[in-house]
């Protein structure tokens, strides 16, 4: 294998330009800047002036077919990610996308596909799995410490926007360009991080509340109810509109509970599983011993070059992805079920649903909103923001 | 007036007891115990022992026409509440009734209408109410501090029971003994207090798992998901299952956030209302300034004893009462509605609902299920039990 994987942003505004930089500047071992792509001029004039040696294209197709690149970074808005995804795969370039893996589950399914059918690698920029409280979370989970999982609730109302942020992008907040909400564009870190510490429930329930605090098409405040396969419940809460919001989260099994909140992380961890207890017990109020431990982050929060660097000691060492593009299918289809459930008055839908029924109602759904969607010129940032990081 | 009230306890088991001797030892000034009622031959020996003086009867009918009280304190079983304390204000007496006001609201409605047309006093024993914490909470809520509500989430799952427990009475979660699991036994405090802070909602869906954790024939865990008349939205969940569980109740509006964990309430408030920040800042990414203040109690958590002693000095000397018996119809309202939606797969129940209906159906319950309901001589304890006050 080379020694330096060759990296094409495609998409070059907001998140594109912060990974064009972190790339181009050397801040990944093992990745050079190699190609970049957007379909906007003003976007290429700030790449020509950023990276003046560095190709670029208007057209991604060129790009994949230019010889100039071995992966590609699609960092375009939701609805191309699949598609980029699955064509660049096919044209033999590793991929990594930018969250959501696209706006439904089947759409996605073909960047996933591409990757069973061309053994090329294919990763999700799921950022937030770099830190290190909810990967230990996940390993405690995991491990059993927890014993058997009996409810998650996750408040996680900290994402707040003005109504200057949705206004400042013709394509969000639209069914079109963003593929929902709230839960399409800032949850789906947590949907990810929920489903990748306590695993994915069998069916959802939810009330998607759209335009309950701004001027806008889609939903702004979201509740997930959500039921695991042993029986064990979730609830996942969501909005862009409180503030200073929430971000807790409580996971309890048979032998204890974690709670993650101000960037700490509590164990209760039970001497005796409860529902040994529970049963064997001859007093009407058991108590039963409760140990605690806390937990501070071990390591830092490496984010979008911690994936990126995880991307390219992939390729390079054969170090495991973190965050595999298969997985960006879970996340998606909590969320699509989530807006299957509201569409249908809060009816439960297992998982998995009937996903063309789903992405026929989506289009639908773009097809009778009030804002029109069409490029735009703003966001070409080129830093990444500590707001994308995990806020406590 | 009296310079003392005569009161009578009507069900001589477990609170009952525990009443009998709080006012029998002359813990609440002026009240003083007058009379015993209880079905069960065992109870009233136990009566007899504790209180040799004191007059005993087996029917709360001729107690009621015995012109031994004035006022008295209903301990029975759910389904007898509120067609006793009807009674006994139509027999011109003043009553306390222990909650849940009954087991569903057009029971309850039967001792509300009494009140009413006698103008006797009916009281509820809400004691948690007495709660420093909560009654700081609800003033904080009640005088705008926190500016219009978004939105509430009570998690509480610190009810934990045993399969013992729950086996110790023959009524004991049965639909015709307790009128439901932990909405009716449990949380009736909770549900109170959610509705006495934030108000009533206008709808309610509901998850409610019978036997989740046990071996019952209602539910040990409930998921409510409220809607306020502002379009605010409010989650509710408990559980008799979970060990050690969680009492964390955060509520959130367009001025800041109140949360109450752990035995003290912390305060995050803002300088400006947040809906007026949504629309007039031109940044995406607005800050606010949040103030943070803790609250820890002031005073004490007086529990049965301040509600009893409350009734009394209502009667005595016009003070307000702090848990009026119509107040006990909300908390009930909640958690019907809840059965309701449960009982239709989640559907949306209005508040006010179809309380005949629910009636009717609550009656089809008790009539399908397993566990037969009759008497049982357990639980004549005669002391309060700190599991009866708010634990955190």
């Amino acid at each position: 294998m080379n020694s330096s994987i060759r990296l094409a942003v495609i998409g070059v505004g907001n998140m594109g330009s912060a990974h064009a930089k972190c790339v181009g500047s050397g801040q990944v071992e093992g990745l050079t800047l190699s190609a970049l792509c957007d379909i906007q001029k003003s976007r290429l004039d700030w790449c020509r002036a950023a990276f003046p040696d560095v190709p670029r294209f208007s057209d991604w197709h060129e790009l994949a077919a230019s010889g100039t690149a071995d992966a590609v970074l699609v960092a375009t808005p939701h609805p191309l990610h699949a598609e980029i995804a699955a064509a660049a795969m096919h044209a033999g370039l590793h991929v990594l996308s930018e969250k959501p893996a696209d706006i439904s589950v089947i759409r996605a399914r073909e960047a996933a596909k591409a990757a069973e059918e061309t053994g090329r690698t294919y990763a999700i920029m799921l950022n937030q799995r770099t830190n290190p409280l909810f990967r230990k979370a996940r390993e405690l989970v995991r491990t059993g410490v927890l014993g058997e999982l009996k409810r998650s609730v996750w408040i996680i109302t900290n994402w707040y926007r003005t109504q200057a942020y949705y206004d400042s992008s013709v394509w969000r907040a639209t069914w079109t360009g963003e593929g929902g909400g709230v839960l399409l564009n800032q949850a789906p870190h947590n949907l990810d991080l929920w489903q990748w510490i306590c695993g994915m429930p069998v069916s959802i329930r939810a009330q998607c509340d759209v335009a309950r605090y701004h001027r806008i098409d889609v939903e702004d405040d979201a509740t997930i109810f959500a039921r695991y396969a042993n029986g064990a419940t979730g609830l996942f809460v969501t909005s862009t509109g409180e503030y200073p919001g929430t971000n807790r989260l409580e996971i309890s099994g048979t032998r204890g509970k974690l709670v993650l909140e101000g960037g700490k992380m509590k164990l209760f961890w039970l001497a005796q599983d409860e529902d040994e207890v529970r049963f064997a017990s001859k007093e009407s109020f058991a108590h039963i011993p409760v140990g605690e431990e806390e937990y501070l982050p071990e390591g830092e929060e490496t984010a979008h070059r911690g994936i990126l660097q995880n991307f390219a000691d992939h390729l390079l060492h054969g170090e495991p992805l973190l965050s595999p593009g298969a997985d960006g299918l879970n996340e998606l289809a909590i969320s699509n079920a989530a807006y299957l459930s509201a569409w249908s008055d809060g009816t439960e839908v297992p998982i998995p649903f009937d996903e063309e029924a789903f992405d026929r109602l989506l289009r639908e759904k773009g097809e009778r909103e009030g804002k029109a969607v069409g490029l735009d010129a703003h966001d070409v940032k080129g830093e990444y923001s500590e707001r994308w990081q995990v806020r406590w």
